[in-house]
């Protein structure tokens, strides 16, 4: 996706060193567009507890590069041993988040086969670009499934863009590129169809505010900024045709965890009769478990409620409070959207029911191969 | 209610001058607590639109206040024609609002069977501080009245505390004294209940985190502060009992205008069967309207999202900017949550279903005394 006219992925191996991966900071964003070296599994952690990198695919393909700096720096004699331990350690940096454990045992079991250094490093390597590789074209093909949605829609009022909400960012930025909400709207985009997205601001990072505004206005797509307490209102008034949001562990009966305030949404959608789709790549899909009820749900410091970091008028960035001294805040970072409230799941294979004899049938394989390297949660 | 322990009022008459009111300016709290004076019907105009102060029951009376500036200003042989004027320009301040029309028209009526000028401006000035203290009066009663829900949910849970979320500020910052959501709330404390209180942030004024929190602090009532996107997950997992919001505007069927974002906690309560109660002195009854969906909505400017005022750490009080340069934001202050997803109103004559009959039955002497004003909307 484009930066200035430039294409960009989220991460990608420096250029000039092969043992440097390179992120863009999506903390300092909109503000500042700055590119972040990552030379160890310290560096790839930070990354993703801190949220320099942050959103399902992009968490993933982190995790992918960082096994591969493990293995780049590990000594020769316990390199796999080095490997698990960076794995259980980059695992507890996002607790909700699917794809980085996924992303992890894939490396993981790469590598298994494996007793020579140097083939367990090129296949570490291999195997943290193919995460990444994959998760662009998954987010692609989820863009043409998707596009099919929005074309729909565009057919039933052809003198009106389509208007479509989308919660945190699902972008580009949260993958490696396309982004999973935002791949059918950029297919849609460029099919010729007139859309408008209604961008929630997300609370309380802001990844709606900072990084999805940022991204549409890049690449040029017509989008208005709303709080997340606006998103029902228009609903009300007609102003959604379609609620587009990402996931960040999906169960295979459908349920959807999300950033949180995704449920919300997903109320006011089925309340005012508006199409509420999901898209995922399939890497987020946890086959272990049944229920959304027992996804672990991430707690972050309250700290990001109480002070908020902007561009202050002098040019910096500057953190201002916003609560009283001392007051206590808890910061949930997901919720749940149950199974019932989702129209439909829009994955690389084509858009599939929240329900779990379809992703089951639709995902066989992956069930089987996965369950295979007992993926832990 | 207190302020560092001393008793204050949200609005008053000065003490040392009989032709200055005094409002606490509520765009500087929790970071300081300022005294600011209202001269003039074109001060209360700017303390309402720019919101010094806010909430139904004080917006009512400053407008109260606001008309007596005026009279006592107004030259001897136009008074009643620059009232009337003034009375049409506080209006425009804040569409939704009713208390602001149903104020001015209480002040216009009172004054309308007098000529000496004198008694125009004695009247105005009773009218204005019977608006004050029958708000501060309403809201007392409310909290009577409120108090035994709480009280049926405490001795339901003797062992933990009574979980109560709130959105925005009904709290005695946005009334004359007790507040309307909040009243219920001090009343149960005052009887000994264990309560605790979610206090919704409420983006973008963030009422929540900077009013509510502040206000629940100094009354020293246990709360947790969370963004506006949590409370869905909260009551999935059991850990709302009760949502108490106010309103500002509610038609004679129970639809009830409350700050944007009321009617998502409005779905999620009736999602998770957790009884929605809106707390409200009958000023804030539009008795002309019969549908939520008439009742006009308030957009403000999209600075208010894309911008945000918070304590530097050099102890200022310095704006930020969240979002990308020139981003369009849309800005509603209110949304409509209706009648049927809502248990109850809390009013100042009891507890009464958001029902027509029921409410009309209620109130039926004040709809006849408000229809013979031709109450404006």
């Amino acid at each position: 996706m484009k930066v200035n006219g430039t294409h960009y992925r989220t991460i990608w191996l420096s250029a000039d060193d092969p043992t440097t991966v390179e992120i863009i900071d999506q903390r300092q964003l909109p503000h500042r567009f700055v590119v972040v070296p990552l030379r160890s599994v310290e560096d790839s952690f930070t990354a993703i507890k801190d949220m320099l990198v942050r959103g399902a695919g992009l968490i993933g393909a982190t995790a992918g590069y960082g096994m591969y700096l493990t293995a780049l720096q590990a000594d020769d004699h316990s390199i796999l041993d080095e490997m698990a331990r960076a794995g259980a350690y980059l695992k507890s940096a996002r607790p909700t988040a699917r794809n980085l454990g996924w992303a992890i045992d894939r490396v993981l079991a790469a590598v298994a086969g494996h007793d020579a250094p140097e083939a367990i490093r090129e296949t570490s390597l291999a195997t943290a670009v193919a995460i990444a590789d994959e998760d662009a074209e998954f987010c692609r093909l989820i863009g043409e499934h998707g596009k099919a949605l929005i074309q729909e829609i565009a057919s039933s009022k052809p003198a009106d863009p389509v208007n479509i909400l989308t919660h945190c960012n699902a972008g580009w930025l949260a993958f490696v590129d396309y982004g999973s909400a935002t791949a059918p709207i950029y297919a849609a985009r460029d099919a010729g169809i007139d859309l408008h997205v209604w961008v929630d601001e997300t609370r309380p990072w802001n990844q709606g505010s900072r990084l999805t505004c940022w991204e549409l206005g890049q690449e040029g797509v017509n989008h208005t900024l709303i709080t997340d307490n606006a998103g029902g209102h228009l609903m009300q008034h007609g102003l959604v045709d379609l609620v587009l949001v990402g996931s960040d562990r999906t169960t295979r009966t459908g349920d959807v965890a999300n950033k949180i305030g995704t449920y919300l949404k997903a109320l006011s959608a089925r309340d005012n009769n508006i199409p509420f789709y999901v898209a995922l790549p399939s890497s987020t899909f946890d086959w272990q478990l049944a229920h959304g009820t027992d996804i672990e749900i991430e707690i972050r410091s309250g700290d990001e409620i109480t002070t908020i970091a902007g561009l202050a008028k002098d040019g910096t960035i500057e953190s201002v409070k916003l609560a009283p001294d001392g007051v206590e805040a808890a910061n949930y970072g997901f919720d749940v959207t149950p199974s019932r409230l989702v129209n439909g799941l829009i994955t690389e294979r084509g858009i599939v029911a929240a329900e779990e004899a379809a992703i089951v049938e639709l995902f066989t394989d992956k069930i089987t191969d996965t369950r295979s390297l007992h993926v832990t949660r």
